[in-house]
């Protein structure tokens, strides 16, 4: 046959990718673990094997058989037989250890700890690199919702105009409680964690710092964009009061935690992950309780909505088996917008429209604000509606203390160009010009 | 680095991926052709360049440059230094004989004839098998919506419990006119044709050829049934009446054209591609107007749903350059439910709960149901809602004759083993027995 091996396009026979088989070293038996565990027993068509499983704990009982265990991490960072390590282990640091000690030996690595990866992603870069491994993170955001191979595949550098996501299923679920059966954040919580879609500890959800870890790594495949979370301006649900809800409702919004990034006219990016007022008719109010949910508007595919199971055991799980499979035929992230194009930035230079409820004027830098759309006052809770710097919010902490709750609008993000003709008109219609 | 290069992890730097220039001949210049030929211009970075365009006819204007086209196809299927062959013509006979051709002559190839496909399954696998090269068709279904990766990536054999889909843009728009706007069928056929979203035959698509083509293909990769479409129990909304959307309407229920396929308890798999009740918190209630909308259920993930343009320029050509873009890495579907396990199988055992409306009580054979729970009659229209053997559709043409219309129920399949329970409990609550 005429082929051009040189393009690439090598033919091979079904038999010979079925017959690669995929010897696992898996770090970590929780949740994830065990249903990974569970998922790949019953699925033998993948012919990928746990060779063995390193946990820290070898007290513990296990739904496994007991040779499978091991608390040495070096029976499977060099042992030559083992090709692919999975890593969904609790403790970031040592999780990082693991998964470049396994790429420097010559292993592909599918790892699901998304704040181990959004903290170490300029290192994890160039381990892929320096190595030419695959190093796949599917489950570390948005667990079932295939969007990072979305972003990787659908999208080149000029075609991706926004993407907007609930990526925190915890919150979404207390939420949703707080707005269907109207209990107050205490009391969605423990609901929450009564049901397992929250920590004991639930501050890593709630105060948004799982949200912005996911968002960190979705910037990077969406667009090229190599962040530390801390530089990303974010918050989480635990400001907002039962009398926002109201005025939601009253507003026919709903309330969801919301990462959001778009490109602007100039080429740079704003991104932020903070609670949003979002319309009934959005894509993003059709995502209740636990579910995450992903809206991608392109050039060309137009507008792509996702949703899907976000945590839990299985749905990270059938994430990372994706990622496992995808192993087979030799995968890897491309990073096409980091690599092949001059890298987007992040940009703090456009402004937003923001609710703000608080318990007294005095907290609110009210000078700050272009100008403020409207004021609501009742006995023991205040609010506003108006346009404010985002680099106000960047550098301040004002919009998070004393109990005051900050709340995007449903299209927040105004760019400098439009700012002037925005506030007159705001203007004229208050009857203020 | 002491990598198991049996086990296929090999590792490769990203200039070495991003070296892989592909040579693609593209096999028509329409609607999708032409959109894909730009997006290739916005997206350098792909390192894709089209080396020719073959077309029908060489007088008609095109938007590129003149020495581009040429109308002998031979000058693509020959040429050695073209590695990849696109085929996005309409003409299905042509178009099978361009794709075999090119698989035999070493080339990788991507098609977006969803009727073409359909009807030579057999072959098309047969062809993969021989050449073992790569045959990828993301835009024959869907479009933007990345469905036939994800049925072969997420899913192994038994986890895939059900599929659910609306797959043509143009009845749903269609039927989106006559709910929100109380369009009748011709008026909203009309507004379709003139928004562009029909063809001016509309027949394919208003009379389910289209949508079950796609459900063929669909099938394949979800569950590894091969059938032609012709042997999947199919109908359009050609006979959709007024009288129903308000019936509809007054059930809270939409109207949409869907394909379905669910793995019964046997294993076998239940499919097929009619109009259906759904209730407004079903997640396709959400998909309205010409998008296409794709819900999964599956062991692990749980439910997926999948939202976006199913037809078009730019979402199709979209979704024809992530197939391109698969290419890079040597991406082919592995077909792991058809050749790694024991392929399931379509049956017609089961019974199905429907919605039927008529003229004349005549033309409905009411002894071939198990039961018939409601009744309504009013002047010129009348109605039952029963059950009945799914056989007796498969062979029958009565129930898409005369006038009457046929409609599934919400969750219409019933199992053999569930029928005589739920046939007792409904006489009962009808106060029969």
């Amino acid at each position: 046959m005429g082929i051009d091996k040189a393009a690439g396009i090598t033919p091979i026979s079904s038999a010979e990718a079925h017959n690669k088989v995929l010897q696992i070293g898996l770090f970590g038996f929780g949740v994830v673990g065990e249903g990974l565990y569970k998922i790949l027993l019953q699925t033998p068509s993948l012919h990928a094997n746990i060779s063995k499983v390193c946990i820290k704990n070898s007290y513990k009982k296990r739904n496994a058989p007991e040779q499978l265990f091991t608390t040495e991490r070096d029976e499977l960072l060099n042992d030559p037989s083992i090709n692919v390590i999975v890593e969904v282990i609790d403790d970031s640091e040592a999780a990082f250890e693991i998964i470049s000690t396994a790429l420097k030996n010559g292993k592909a690595v599918v790892s699901a700890s998304k704040k181990m990866i959004a903290e170490h992603l300029p290192e994890i870069l160039q381990l892929q690199q320096d190595t030419g491994l695959p190093f796949l993170c599917e489950a570390a955001a948005c667990a079932s919702i295939p969007v990072i191979r979305n972003l990787e595949e659908y999208y080149d550098n000029d075609l991706l105009h926004s993407i907007k996501a609930i990526v925190n299923g915890s919150t979404n679920f207390i939420l949703t409680k707080m707005f269907e059966e109207k209990l107050d954040f205490q009391q969605a919580l423990l609901l929450a964690q009564q049901l397992g879609f929250a920590e004991s500890n639930p501050a890593l959800d709630v105060e948004g710092y799982d949200a912005v870890n996911k968002w960190a790594i979705l910037l990077t495949h969406a667009y090229g964009i190599v962040e530390h979370p801390n530089n990303i301006v974010f918050n989480g649900i635990q400001n907002i009061q039962g009398t926002d809800a109201v005025v939601a409702r009253e507003k026919h919004y709903e309330i969801k935690l919301v990462g959001q990034a778009k490109k602007l006219i100039g080429g740079k990016v704003a991104a932020f992950v903070l609670p949003q007022f979002i319309r009934q008719d959005d894509h993003l109010a059709f995502v209740k309780n636990e579910y995450n949910g992903v809206v991608i508007e392109s050039g060309f595919a137009d507008k792509q909505f996702f949703y899907g199971k976000g945590a839990g055991s299985f749905p990270t799980g059938s994430a990372v088996l994706s990622d496992i499979s995808a192993l087979r035929y030799g995968y890897r992230y491309e990073y096409k917008k980091l690599y092949y194009h001059k890298p987007n930035e992040l940009t703090n230079e456009f402004f937003v429209k923001v609710y703000l409820s608080f318990d007294d004027l005095k907290y609110i830098p009210k000078e700050k604000f272009e100008w403020i759309e409207e004021w609501h006052s009742d006995a023991d809770r205040k609010y506003l509606i108006g346009v404010i710097a985002f680099e106000e919010l960047r550098k301040g902490n004002w919009w998070r203390e004393n109990n005051t709750s900050l709340i995007m609008t449903p299209e927040p993000i105004i760019e400098d160009i439009e700012l002037r003709k925005l506030k007159k008109k705001s203007l004229e219609l208050a009857g203020v010009i």
